[in-house]
């Protein structure tokens, strides 16, 4: 089934107003194993929608649209979609009851301009609007397109959500495809390009099934769709030994998940010293749910002075190797494991940027980790700006531990 | 001047990834007169793509797509283009050194797959991409369509806002319409509906301009529209009475920028002790450049050894008093200040959820700022999951002592 949604309004063309009701709806769609194959936001230009809605019925089975079918000058969803259809509209008695008991609950009389609203496409059903003034349309088999429904729900999120989940869900629910599954798997300390180059003849292999690769600074998902699970598990089997120790996670969680749980798995703590990340490091670490059976506390020394009040580090000695040295970040990860009676330390510094600090140039970075068996380094120039190299110093960071805790088996 | 944006990535029709860059650029065109006509998000089917393609190429005089410029399978923005137009593809050698110079860089070889975002449609000017590999393309007069304009951006949001910025802009800037000026004014410690409320008189005397209200969990924006520089600044200082000390700043800045320029400018400092934000505060204040002038450092004390080990704090004290309680936030915000010689301290705990803790229920806070004249003490029960809890917690944290300094004046 071909699904497209129009979301109609000038606002939605500015900055004003972002069109969140197709997101929505995606989502919902999603739930039932369908979804759009298409989404186009546009104005309130006759012109403009009567091409979009001929172009729709030519292509599409479902049309959702959004907005357009208030009172104003320029809602003209219904009468638009009527024009092209050949179809008359007649008052539907309902719709202008509706409309009478909602503005009597407020003690007012419908402006004029209103009873517009309860004009329905004949052939067409309205679809009540609990919540608000415009009905929407359930229209199935219009003129010249049998099998073809198209759903017109008002713009106001409220309304067209309570519209969609009691009235238009329902009347999907026969056509809701198998339900699609997803094999997420996250990759990380791999670029995009290489993962695409290593996995192209697995995917092949597996062509079947729909395959996306999204990238952000800290990790890569694979991502796999089809409706056989039994499918999606073969190509995990397929996968393991390509991605290797790569492979962070299989399912929903992200690098910090996989991490924590191989702590806690381990039955191992984690104590973190950041200067150059500044507190982004423990903050993706708390913002997962539990973190707290893994992760015991950091100390965030972003000057000399912290430095020495909460990692005890000598400010004269910290003058001689330099606030972004391997020997720094070194000693900060000793220090925080070792204050916090962790198992593991994790120290960074570098330059985030903008400005050369020290003599080192932007993106220097030193990420040391501290174990029960002496330390590991890395110390790469990471590209980006200021937000950027935090990130990605993070992310390293994260992996760095996590690639250790996998040595070690 | 029709101009429309085509986003381009399966991704970008489910809820997995919403597509951000066509709102980013309708605000960059807004300000410069310009606007979007139509927005389509499309997934990568090369059916979908090159109808799209024709019927874009028959109605807008300015084409802007964002994606499918990668490396993988499923990136063939240019290829298409040109083949719908009927012209070749050629490698550019500025864009395969860029791409040799980037990878080398990174000490690295570019996969064979990389190679293709070199190719060029002949008659397009590549757009260098500082910071990523694909190219982006600068079209004018394609093949049969004199006068249009196509321009592909790539789909990661840094590179199309770098590339954009730096290279379509100056491009279509003679097109540009009437300069549209913007006034943006930051308010934090009041809903968005109050604020909408309280300023109703006011934006209605300055109704000529155009207003948004766009609030997040941390601060409320007001912004205004309008042509004409004098009348934003008359409405600027008509609303300045009407917000008060609610009035965070003017301009680009945000809460946590309001708060380190507010340090910086009294000579002071501030050092953190986080237990439920976790981090989530100094890493919104070290995300700002140069916050090291103002921010000294912090605690993250996610475990009673933390609390200890770094903040002096006695555990069976802690334990009496309990870990979720103002007198453990007060004595976290005034170990933080005094170990490292702050003029300021703040401490935030609480529960975050998702479970209770020490009985306490989620959303359950206490924020504390030490200053020379004692402590401010705030004890809020915020709403919403474990990240909106820890965000708003940081809110009220800089907006608290954004308000102390405001008072102190």
């Amino acid at each position: 089934m071909r699904i497209e949604c129009i979301a109609i309004g000038t606002e939605l063309l500015t900055t004003r107003r972002v069109d969140t009701n197709s997101v929505w709806l995606g989502e919902r769609l999603a739930s039932m194993g369908l979804g759009f194959g298409r989404k186009t936001v546009v104005g309130d230009s006759r012109e403009d929608l009567a091409g979009l809605f001929r172009e729709a019925l030519g292509r599409s089975d479902l049309i959702l649209t959004t907005g357009g079918l208030g009172p104003t000058f320029d809602d003209f969803t219904k009468e638009l979609f009527a024009e092209i259809l050949g179809a008359d509209l007649a008052e539907d008695a309902g719709s202008r009851a509706d409309m009478m008991t909602f503005y009597a609950a407020r003690n007012r009389v419908p402006p004029q301009v209103n009873f517009k609203q309860a004009l329905i496409p004949v052939g067409a059903e309205p679809l009540r609007n609990p919540v608000g003034t415009a009905p929407g349309i359930w229209w199935l088999d219009p003129p010249g397109h049998p099998g073809v429904r198209i759903v017109m729900l008002p713009g106001v999120p409220r309304e067209m959500k309570r519209m969609w989940e009691e009235q238009v869900e329902p009347r999907l629910r026969p056509l809701a495809g198998k339900a699609v599954h997803t094999l997420r798997m996250v990759v990380a300390g791999v670029p995009e390009s290489n993962l695409d180059e290593r996995t192209q003849v697995v995917r092949q292999q597996h062509g079947h099934l729909d395959w996306t690769i999204l990238a952000n600074l800290s990790q890569v998902e694979l991502l796999a769709r089809g409706p056989d699970p039994a499918a999606l598990e073969a190509a995990r089997t397929d996968f393991k030994p390509v991605l290797g120790t790569d492979l962070v996670s299989v399912g929903d969680g992200n690098l910090e998940d996989a991490v924590l749980d191989l702590l806690k798995a381990r039955g191992e703590t984690l104590a973190v010293a950041e200067s150059m990340s500044g507190g982004l490091l423990a903050s993706r670490l708390t913002a997962i749910p539990g973190a707290s059976a893994a992760f015991l506390g950091g100390a965030i020394v972003y000057t000399v002075k912290a430095k020495a009040a909460f990692l005890g580090l000598d400010p004269s000695w910290l003058r001689t190797v330099g606030t972004v040295s391997e020997a720094c970040a070194s000693a900060m990860a000793e220090a925080a494991r070792q204050r916090l009676g962790a198992t593991w330390g994790l120290g960074i510094c570098g330059n985030a940027g903008p400005g050369t600090e020290g003599g080192a140039p932007v993106g220097t970075t030193f990420i040391v980790l501290a174990g029960p068996d002496g330390t590991v380094v890395r110390s790469p120039t990471l590209a980006g700006d200021r937000a950027e190299v935090q990130l990605r110093s993070t992310a390293l960071a994260l992996d760095l531990l996590r690639r250790q805790m996998l040595l070690l088996g």
